[in-house]
């Protein structure tokens, strides 16, 4: 197996894009992307999404937006695994190089959804979950996730707003990245008085949908020594049902990926310098550094507390916003945080920039933790 | 790269199948699979799937279908490439075998869809489309194969009844299939007086929808030299949009595909001895059996009228009744063609067995020929 560098990177703001389709989305960010890099002709296009069938009335997405990047014939593929998508087709691009079976490639997570009524992308979203025994029930996605923060802030003692320093700081890093969706600071009294979604989750504690497109270009290391190389790469699943998981409250699929991306890259959570995780609620951001070795088992909010994921702290998150500012275009995210991550690594991060890092990782959630795609990136 | 075999198949009947959830007939086929290869832990799970966001309200079916295959936490994804997601799993699943990443992966093609309302089905279906200028113009999917038929028809001089050897042929060797949806013979006279769906198509022309799932286990070739092993694969597109093509009567992308898996087979079309081909609409199989170097342009129904797609022929076709006969679970055909090929090359394929046969051919068409994946197998 070659070792793979990130030789380009590109993204499209994250918004309420009306007046772009979600081929247009694809192709800004994969132009970007192949600009960026250099490279006019790839050997394989990978594409993340999640709702396009639904929401867009538009499968084989492979095929569509080869033909509208100017790479018509080309291999080109869809992967979806709900949130997870974009982090899925990075991988199975990865391998693809990797392998030898191609030279350049290029890795696209897109996503369309505010043109959508809001009844029709709630059930969208939903069939991240098990359709047979959890959606079933009537609970929707967010409801889901109500249900497992309720039972954290039980379990380990906490209230509401003890939950506010995640909030805070996506939003304090949104205002320092132009193409987040919110780029508003937010007070620990706004937090507080959040608009309940579903109790315990008011607006400040759930990520917004939005329309957006980012891409990789990824070639083999040997042929760009100075570019970001992917030191780690892993994929795990859990079951998708969270009653059906010993403990609710652990994300045994993010412990697995993130624990087999740490072999491989020959690191432990201490070398880590800046993790993007998924944060598409503020209790997935503490369960995710739980589970990633970052804070003890109800620990994950103690650490935000302490402000080390802050910008200057121990372990940095969400530095370009996260889910939660930045937007999350569902199965394009697994790239926007790949795509931040790589800026970081590059020092090209602009007001949001962390300095001195080297080792970053981005860790893509699909459904309440069923799907979860890890990645160390490094600087060269 | 390492040589991959195949070392088990499994697949459930092509049916209505009232009974059965989508993840119980995933689990049906992959169950019979490692079976077949006495595999009991498998290190990656690739599915192949168009609908099941549409019909079956689920997404995340790689973990989905991983818990209930009692292989929680492997990884797992789903691949989406319109009727060309079966082939387009196998392919990934190929490439995670040959560049050593993973030693046993099962590769599992699923679609439930006859539960839906026919215009939910028919609105799923249109999405193999392009939903801009395609489908927005009113157009079905088999309405636009119709399109294509008629322009066939213009083009080469051949009336309707010309077709009838594609889909007695399917007919009679879906008599032999045990698993096929349709198992009556059907005459020319039945053929003519076929119930329009979209002239020119008839119900003869057009391959059912169906329930059903079919699955591969692949291994490395040094772990099981008796097994068949895959020589060539590729995969290629073309624009989704027919009226975007210099020629809507070459499908360029399975001429690219099939040349592409010829030279890694080191074969010519002369050296295959069964092709199980999309015959999705009869019009489909004669263009496939032209652009895979099988017949001249236009040639492919005089093929098909020389009886050299019988079981006798020099090119046997939908030898366990293709997708006319056997039935057409959209996201699943492609593991159907290569379960049925693997059968064959097996000398297991019952009364449908083609005697003598050495090498074999697959080639899975998403939308109308936007995505072409081609698998030659072998016997060794």
């Amino acid at each position: 197996m070659r070792q793979v560098a990130i030789l380009g990177v590109g993204q499209t703001p994250v918004r309420e894009h009306w007046d772009l389709s979600i081929r247009q989305l694809a192709v800004a960010a994969g132009r970007a992307a192949m600009a960026d890099a250099g490279v006019e002709r790839v050997d394989a296009i990978f594409v993340g999404n999640m709702t396009s069938g639904q929401l867009n009335q538009q499968h084989q997405l492979g095929a569509l937006i080869a033909d509208y990047l100017g790479q018509r014939g080309v291999e080109a593929v869809k992967l979806e695994a709900a949130c997870g998508s974009a982090g899925s087709a990075m991988r199975q691009g990865l391998i693809g190089v990797a392998s030898g079976e191609m030279d350049a490639v290029l890795v696209i997570g897109v996503e369309k959804m505010t043109e959508s009524p809001a009844r029709e992308t709630t059930a969208a979203l939903a069939t991240a979950a098990d359709a047979d025994y959890e959606v079933v029930q009537g609970v929707s996605f967010v409801g889901l996730n109500a249900l497992i923060m309720r039972r954290y802030m039980h379990q380990y003692g906490y209230q509401h707003q003890d939950f506010a320093p995640f909030a805070l700081n996506a939003h304090a890093n949104g205002a320092k990245n132009p193409n987040a969706m919110f780029q508003e600071r937010i007070s620990q009294k706004e937090y507080e008085r959040g608009r309940v979604v579903a109790d315990p989750i008011t607006l400040y504690d759930a990520s917004p949908i939005g329309d957006g497109a980012a891409a990789l270009l990824l070639v083999p290391a040997e042929k760009a020594p100075q570019a970001v190389r992917v030191a780690g790469s892993a994929s795990a699943t859990d079951t998708l049902a969270v009653h059906d998981r010993e403990d609710p409250l652990w994300l045994k699929a993010a412990e697995k990926s993130a624990h087999a991306a740490y072999t491989q890259a020959n690191v432990t959570p201490d070398d880590v310098d800046l993790f993007e995780l998924h944060d598409a609620f503020s209790v997935m951001a503490a369960l995710s550094l739980e589970a990633c070795g970052f804070a003890e088992r109800g620990q994950g909010v103690r650490l935000a507390q302490a402000g080390a994921i802050l910008p200057g702290g121990r372990i940095p998150i969400s530095t370009m916003g996260g889910l939660k500012a930045r937007g999350h275009p569902v199965g394009a995210t697994g790239l926007y945080q790949l795509v931040e991550t790589t800026l970081q690594l590059r020092g090209e991060a602009g007001a949001a920039q962390i300095d001195g890092i080297r080792i970053a990782m981005a860790q893509n959630i699909g459904g309440s933790g069923a799907t979860v795609v890890t990645h160390v990136l490094q600087r060269t």
